[in-house]
């Protein structure tokens, strides 16, 4: 391996706001040489999602930041090239945290291998990975969608909020989606079979959002805050839920917008209206994951659960479709392809 | 009983912010006659509670308002003078919402009799009736405290806040008690037995409350909201609960008052911190009754909960009563002794 050479993006600067391209630093680097019990693994995806801006800012929070010099953190599939490990074979194709890099190390821990004739190995970073789980132990644990409710999901064409949608129908309950134009508007309606879809770009957005909500909002998968959760707020049912797991409007702001939603009058609705709102992590709810993966799998099969992945090709592009990320601009699961695929053709 | 008076509070007005006397009307009306199956019932304690606020206006609520010229609501306990109804005697007292006034009829729908010999009849309205139930069934479901962990509570003196400490020091728990003075903090501490208590009326409230909580807050149970829920908010753990019964802080405000903590900030809270916030009401857990009975009476039997009555004498006085319970006039739970009470000499 050692003609071989590890190309990783560093974190240079933190951002101030969205991140730029000065805040990202390609490095070349000699690949690692695994050690006794180790494995060098080939990255051949890695995943983009919002929660990364979190790593770049030193902002308290679930996790440590990245570090300045640090590799960026990420899921990825790989591929196993030499293995001093005992369970795993070269050629094996496994789900890991490398990073952003071609090359990376594991000692075996928190790895999964994949079986690639079971579902499309980049799968594993999206609908059948942590966005996928994400989604499906939110409305488990805490959404909790009943049959005839109403369940409302931004992103909607997103991994995440695709996948909400979805399972709210299979819970028989009405999925109402918002989206940023009329492409993906589309595919969540005619593609995904959302019941509703509002453009978050429409002027009467919020009008058009109650229009499509006339018995309320039972649940609203909040993944996203600002003006869409000021829009959603005034038509909470009595006890209706909240699972919070992300608020990308807020990821690059430096300080905290407006909103039209003040603390005393969401303190006045979660009282009069019994609401339920919980942050969470996916993490906290691991232990979901066998399920998951079974009902999942399933759906997919029997065609309850489409999935659209937005492949970005080279690990060169990964901080402007990161940055695009964050503003909306990827069309489905995104997911930069950093070597090649030995499952695919 | 046509030579008695029925004298009764009519809600005269809306109020707009605080209550005002002129909001109030008293009437003088005939004691009405029970008919097939009825019961007359003459009041003895009237419980005042700040929920009563919001009875008063007719924002949307979980409650219908009281109309113009209706007599005001509340929980009351009263002895039977005329029965036409197979369940009652003449002589029983029973817990009813008769409302502000010295008489009212009943067809026993929501009548509980309550057994003298057991305790204080008053206390029905407080420690053993609703007020005990919110702090009991708010733990119970949402608050969950856990041994070793901080609960802290508003109104700390009052019928609830002082339920919640208790209880939360059963549970293992330090309690952490918020009051008004030196008096009532005092009296958390020294009577009720919280670990620390904190008058919220000193100019650095919030760093004290900062001091009294070094491990941070996993429970709070607002009932107050305002400027204590800021200086709560920082000092949350990750995994608190919040159980939200009342935002008194809120309920005179003619609009929203500021408040340091932003729904941004607070969103990114609930998912960092994985925070759960969950509003209700006395009634949602109404199951939790016959366990809640039988855990406060032997509470209060064997010395684990204290409680303190803040009895106020005569219907003529429950205007300006209920006007200083709003600005925390009241210590312990305010009930307003209506008739001669023949279970206390």
């Amino acid at each position: 391996m050692t003609d071989l050479v590890n190309r990783r993006w560093l974190l240079a600067s933190r951002p101030e706001g969205e991140p730029k391209a000065a805040d990202f630093r390609m490095e070349e680097a000699p690949v690692p040489e695994p050690g006794a019990g180790e494995l060098l693994i080939r990255t051949i995806y890695l995943s983009l999602d919002p929660y990364m801006r979190g790593r770049m800012s030193d902002a308290k929070s679930y996790a440590a930041p990245v570090p300045i010099g640090g590799v960026l953190e990420g899921e990825t599939v790989g591929e196993v090239v030499v293995s001093n490990h005992p369970d795993y074979a070269v050629g094996d194709v496994v789900l890991n945290r490398i990073g952003w890099q071609s090359f990376g190390l594991s000692d075996g821990t928190g790895l999964r291998k994949l079986d690639p004739g079971a579902a499309p190995i980049s799968t594993a970073l999206g609908v059948l990975g942590m966005p996928g789980l994400t989604a499906y132990a939110g409305l488990k644990n805490i959404g909790q969608p009943k049959e005839g409710e109403t369940v409302v999901v931004a992103a909607a064409s997103g991994a995440v909020g695709s996948v909400v949608g979805q399972i709210a129908k299979i819970r028989g309950a009405r999925a109402v989606g918002i989206a940023g134009g009329p492409e993906k508007c589309a595919f969540v309606k005619d593609e995904l079979g959302f019941d509703a879809v509002i453009d978050h770009r429409a002027p009467d957005f919020a009008a058009q959002l109650a229009a499509a909500c006339p018995d309320g909002i039972d649940v609203y998968f909040e993944n996203v805050s600002g003006k869409v959760f000021d829009a959603v707020f005034p038509l909470f049912n009595p006890f209706a839920r909240m699972p919070v797991c992300g608020t990308i409007a807020f990821y690059n702001a430096t300080s905290f917008p407006e909103m039209e939603t003040k603390v005393p009058a969401l303190m006045r609705a979660i009282l009069t209206k019994r609401i339920r709102i919980q942050g969470f992590i996916v993490y906290d709810f691991a232990a979901d994951y066998p399920d998951f993966a079974r009902d999942m799998a399933g759906w997919i099969a029997d065609g309850h659960v489409t999935y659209r992945e937005d492949i970005v090709d080279g690990l060169d592009r990964a901080p402007v479709a990161f940055m695009g990320l964050l503003k909306g601009g990827n069309f489905g699961k995104l997911v930069v392809k950093v070597g090649q695929d030995p499952t695919r053709s």
